[in-house]
């Protein structure tokens, strides 16, 4: 029974911020160099491209907000587990800054990109000085599990880069299989986010189970984010996702529901319409979005996002952490899961 | 008195090559996924782009010999150093990943560099596995001095990524100072030489007047090598250095011995041909080379080199190492900072 009141999500997230933007900051005064910080500083949306100050910080923040849950799992204060928040968020943008490069984007959380200001070779310095720093904060952590937290930390970063690596290749191959793609997408987005929830309570030395219970938790969390995010690709509301209808199809992108339907017996019209090298026209993205859902892509990606989602609960049942620490985590796992739906 | 032979720089670097090849293999299997090893392999000259095994390797090795070497001065084994001497190769590997896309060059050690062969995207994230490997690879040494060791080398790695974008930087400005250079060349070459010849004592808990030392000693060896190689980028002879005469002139490089005439009073001249932004012609690249000499760019230099080999010789001397781990410092060292001269 829940005997401490749960926390509104607003407040779980504001509490994250307070604590981390300064530490945040702290980390990239410290560790990087005057031209690489103001790189970070522009990325973070804390300074323009000029160094002048901005004004707030536009970050959600999941990732620390979940590793300083996880050490009040551990039965921690939330500042404790502040080196594993800052470090997984700066491996997280670090990822950003790269993967703004590799894909070409020029706008991010509507701001222009790094690369696009500073240029590309500045802007893969600025990642590298990123993940860099995330291990040096971690590191410096006078903390029983420091060690146990970085080697953590550093294969979640080792399974993202791998994913995204598995991401590009797909993209280029014919037979990827609905396997192949559930592995990616853990690797590339339940990785991390796994990696955040396990963080705190590592650093802190806490007993095994509840650390794998943890990381467990996350990685569920992070799979059902995916399966929803490649669900809005699709058939989300422009209005809300900010993507064109069937905005992923149009690109070929081979997103969970849509590799699900390709796997499926009876799609040769859906394989011979996605496969094909010519661009897709608009009556042809009505016919994919048809097809897939027709092959049960749509239906096999919502029950499999529900199945990880009740995943991700029983982790967290399996745990002996305080009721208001269970109540916020899910209140954060629900919004990531469930933002834009 | 040296009463143990000192074995031959050849002897020196094959022992390093033998215990270091199979234990990077080890490293890139262990914490790269299959798409990243396979362009790993092709870097380091194991494999063709088809993933097929190639010959020997051609990597010269310098900083894990060096990495090996200072294990042996804390009283070990060599092979005990084993775990920073991947380390540091895998450092140093990444930044040549993410260099070569940086700089667009082609062709690296006579072969297509990897970004010509996988693409930019992937040699990113390729640079970013062997990173994330390198503190893998640190950590999980079971050692007294892991987490002193993993620190500085994210130090030095942090130090590297300063150098190279202000390397970057000092190409668009005019008023670059002496001193920025050579603070610019310590970051950009001598902190990761410097860590490579600290790295094994500090992983086995040597005291820190050792670790310190013979890290001060690389950090020399890198600026003198760092003179050297600017000297022979605008009088070395081309068969030897396979460049063009003053190939770095050419492209207006804000060398070291550049620098040291620019900042020299009475050099209107030099800077106004240095620094307009035509291109320069054969007859400039004379007049420019005359001018740098003329204005002592050239004898400072020379003295400057010196003078760091001295101070690492004195580093050398203050630290209580058995007298052939020394010899072979200094063959190592002499190796380093004298070849192609």
């Amino acid at each position: 029974m829940t005997t401490v009141p749960i926390r509104s999500l607003t407040a779980v997230l504001d509490t994250g911020r307070t604590l981390l933007e300064p530490a945040l900051r702290d980390a990239v005064d410290l560790h990087l160099g005057p031209e690489m910080s103001g790189i970070a500083r522009y990325h973070f949306g804390w300074a323009d491209a000029e160094g002048r100050p901005t004004g707030t910080w536009g970050g959600k923040m999941v990732r620390p907000t979940l590793a300083l849950l996880s050490a009040r799992a551990a039965g921690a204060e939330a500042a404790a587990g502040l080196p594993a928040a800052v470090a997984v968020e700066l491996v997280h943008n670090f990822s950003l800054l790269h993967d703004d490069i590799m894909d070409g984007d020029e706008t991010r959380r509507g701001r222009a990109t790094a690369w696009t200001v500073f240029g590309v070779p500045s802007a893969i310095l600025a990642g590298d000085a990123l993940v860099t720093a995330a291990t040096s904060v971690l590191m410096s952590a006078e903390c029983a599990g420091a060690r146990s937290a970085t080697l953590a930390l550093m294969t979640a970063t080792q399974r993202m880069i791998d994913g995204q690596a598995a991401d590009a290749e797909f993209e280029r191959r014919e037979d990827v299989t609905l396997a192949e793609c559930v592995r990616m997408a853990g690797d590339k987005t339940g990785a991390l986010l796994g990696s955040a929830c396990a963080l705190g309570a590592d650093l802190l030395g806490a007993e095994r189970h509840l650390v794998e219970r943890l990381g467990a938790f996350g990685e569920h969390v992070g799979l059902a984010f995916q399966l929803v995010d490649d669900l809005l690709g699709i058939w989300g509301d422009p209005d809300q996702t900010g993507k064109q209808v069937g905005a992923d199809l149009r690109v070929r992108k081979k997103s969970l529901p849509v590799v699900a339907a390709l796997d499926a017996p009876g799609t040769d019209e859906l394989h011979a319409l996605y496969l094909r090298p010519e661009p897709l026209t608009e009556a042809d993205v009505r016919r994919v979005t048809e097809l897939v859902e027709r092959a049960g892509g749509r239906d096999w990606a919502r029950g499999e996002a529900d199945r990880q989602i009740i995943a991700a609960k029983e982790c967290l049942s399996a745990v002996d952490i305080p009721d208001d620490v269970r109540g916020e985590f899910q209140e954060v796992a629900g919004f990531v899961v469930g933002r834009r739906l």
